[in-house]
C-alpha cells in the first residue's frame, strides 16, 4: 500500500497541474463561474482518485503521462461537476466537501448549478479538443464512453435511484445496481479512458480491465461506505454518518461492518484475478486496488 | 413569412420523431429520471426554432435531412437541459414553460437537476456515437463547437451574466454581449453544426453562416424581449411580463419598444446581407431570418 501511496502523491501534484491549466482562468473576464469552478475543482484538492486510475491504466498500456492528462481531467471535473450537484439543498443538502464550504455555500445555489453544468460541458470539450496522440475515431470512442457513463445510464441514472431509496430498504442486489452507475460507470470509465489512450491495446485487455474496474469500483464503494460509520469528520473531509443521517441504504446497514469489509477483500482479490494476464506491467494496477480497500479516508 | 411557417411545421414534425427515437426510453428500467428526460424534451412541444436552424442550414449545404436528425436532436436536447435549469427555484423560479408545468414543478427539483444533468450527456454522446456521414476529425470539431456553445464561454456563461444583472442597469453593449453568449452562442452552433455535416462546406462559407448566425441570434433575443413586454401568456407559454417582474435588463427597457424593433429589423437586413454569396439555396435561411424578427410568439 505503502507504493501506491507515494505514486498517488505523484499522481496528485500532476493533475493538480494540469487541472489548472485546463480550467478557463476567468482572467479575460473575471466573474463569479469561472470562480466558482476553479474553487469547487482545485480548491479543496480531494484525493483524485479517478485521475490516478487513468495514469495507473494507461501506465499499464505503457502510455505517456503527458497523453493522459486530458483524460484524467476529463474524469476529475466530471466527477467534481457531480459533487456540485449532488451537494445542492434540493440534493443531499452538504455544507462542507473537501474541507472546505459546498459551492452552493462558498457562492450561491444559482451560480452552483451554472458552475457544475459548464464543468460538464468542458470536460467534453478537452477531449474533443485536445491534441490526445490517439486516432479521431478512438477519440470518438472515448467521448461516447464518459457520455455514457455520466448520464441517465450511468452516475445520474445511480444519482435518481439513490435519491429514490432514501428511507427505503434495499436489497444486496439493488444496492450493487445503484452503485455501479452511481459510482462504478466513472470509475470504470477512468480505468478505460487511461488504457484506450494505448494504440495497441486490444479488445481483450479492454475486457480484463473493464472487469477489473468493476471489482474495483465495488469496493470503493463499500469502503465509502464503511469509512462514513467509522471515520471521523476531519480525515472524511464531510460529517461523518451523514449517509445513516439522509437514511441512505449502505452496505454496514445491509450487512454489518465485518461482512462489509470482507466484501470489499472479496471484490479486491477478485479484482486481482482479472490483472493476472496483463503480468507486471499491472503492479500499479493492483495497489491501487489494495489501496482502495485499505484506505482510511 | 408563410413559406417558413409551413416549412417550419414539417421540420417540427420531423425533430419531434428524431427526439423520440433518441431519448432513452426508460422501458428496461422505467424511472422517473427517464420519465423527466422526456416530459422536458417531448412533452410541452416548443417551437424547435434552433433544429430548424440545423436543418435550414444543412439543406441551404445539400445535406440529406437524415443526417441532420443528429445535430439537431443535440442541440434542442441542450436548450431544453438549459431551460430545466433556468426555470428552478434557484434561477428563475417558472412555474410554467411551453405551456406546461416546469419540470421541477411536474416531479421534484432533484429530479429535475439529474435531468438537465442526464440531457446534457446525452447531447454530447448522440454526437460522438451516431453515424453522421461526416470524417471523425469534422464530428469532433463539431463535439467541440457545441460544448464550448453550451458551457462558460458560451450559454451557461451567459446565464451566470443574466443572473448578476438581476436589479442593475446594462449599457446596450453589455446586454448585447450577455446575450450573444446566453441564447447566441447555441443558435451560432446550431447554424454551422447543419452546415458542417457538408463535407464540401467550404471555410469561407462557414464565417459567412456565422456570421449571419450572430445576426439571428441578435434579433431573435430583441424579438423575445418585444413579445415579453406584448404577448400573452397563452400565445408564449409562459407568463408575460416576466422580465420586467424580475427586474431583467431588456432590449425594451434600455430602448423602448420601437427602437428595438428597428434594431430587430436591422439585424434581419444585415443577416441577409451575409448571405448574398449563397445564392437561391440559401432562401431558406433568409425565411428563417424573415420568421425570427415577424413572430408572435
Amino acid at each position: 500500500m505503502s507504493d501506491f501511496n507515494s505514486r498517488l502523491k505523484l499522481y496528485q501534484q500532476r493533475i493538480d497541474k494540469a487541472l489548472d491549466a485546463c480550467l478557463p482562468n476567468g482572467q479575460a473576464q473575471k466573474n463569479k463561474l469561472t470562480e466558482a469552478m476553479r474553487y469547487s475543482v482545485i480548491g479543496g484538492g480531494g484525493k483524485r482518485i479517478r485521475p490516478a486510475m487513468v495514469y495507473a491504466a494507461g501506465e499499464a498500456m505503457d502510455v505517456d503521462q503527458n497523453i493522459l492528462d486530458t483524460p484524467a481531467c476529463a474524469v476529475e471535473i466530471i466527477h467534481t461537476y457531480s459533487l456540485i450537484h449532488d451537494d445542492l439543498p434540493a440534493m443531499d443538502d452538504d455544507n462542507l466537501r473537501r474541507g472546505q464550504p459546498t459551492c452552493h455555500k462558498a457562492f450561491d445555489e444559482a451560480t452552483a448549478i451554472l458552475a457544475g453544468d459548464a464543468l460538464q460541458a468542458h470536460a467534453f470539450e478537452i477531449l474533443a479538443a485536445s491534441d490526445l496522440h490517439v486516432n479521431d475515431r478512438r477519440r470518438l470512442e472515448m467521448i461516447t464512453l464518459l457520455a455514457t457513463a455520466s448520464g441517465s445510464d450511468g452516475m445520474a441514472g445511480g444519482q435518481a435511484i439513490d435519491l429514490a431509496a432514501v428511507g427505503n430498504r434495499l436489497t444486496l442486489e439493488q444496492l450493487e445496481a445503484m452503485h455501479r452507475l452511481k459510482t462504478g460507470a466513472l470509475i470504470k470509465a477512468s480505468i478505460l479512458l487511461g488504457a484506450m489512450c494505448s494504440p495497441t491495446v486490444t479488445e481483450e485487455e479492454l475486457a480484463m480491465l473493464g472487469r477489473y474496474a468493476d471489482c474495483i469500483g465495488l469496493s470503493f464503494q463499500i469502503q465509502d461506505d464503511i469509512l462514513d460509520v467509522i471515520g471521523d469528520t476531519e480525515t472524511l473531509g464531510k460529517p461523518k454518518g451523514s449517509d445513516e443521517k439522509m437514511q441512505k441504504p449502505t452496505y454496514p446497514s445491509i450487512l454489518g461492518l465485518d461482512a462489509s469489509r470482507k466484501l470489499a477483500l472479496e471484490q479486491h482479490q477478485q479484482a486481482l484475478s482479472h490483472l493476472e494476464t496483463l503480468g507486471q506491467r499491472a503492479d500499479t494496477l493492483r495497489q491501487l486496488s489494495a489501496y482502495i480497500v485499505e484506505r482510511e479516508f
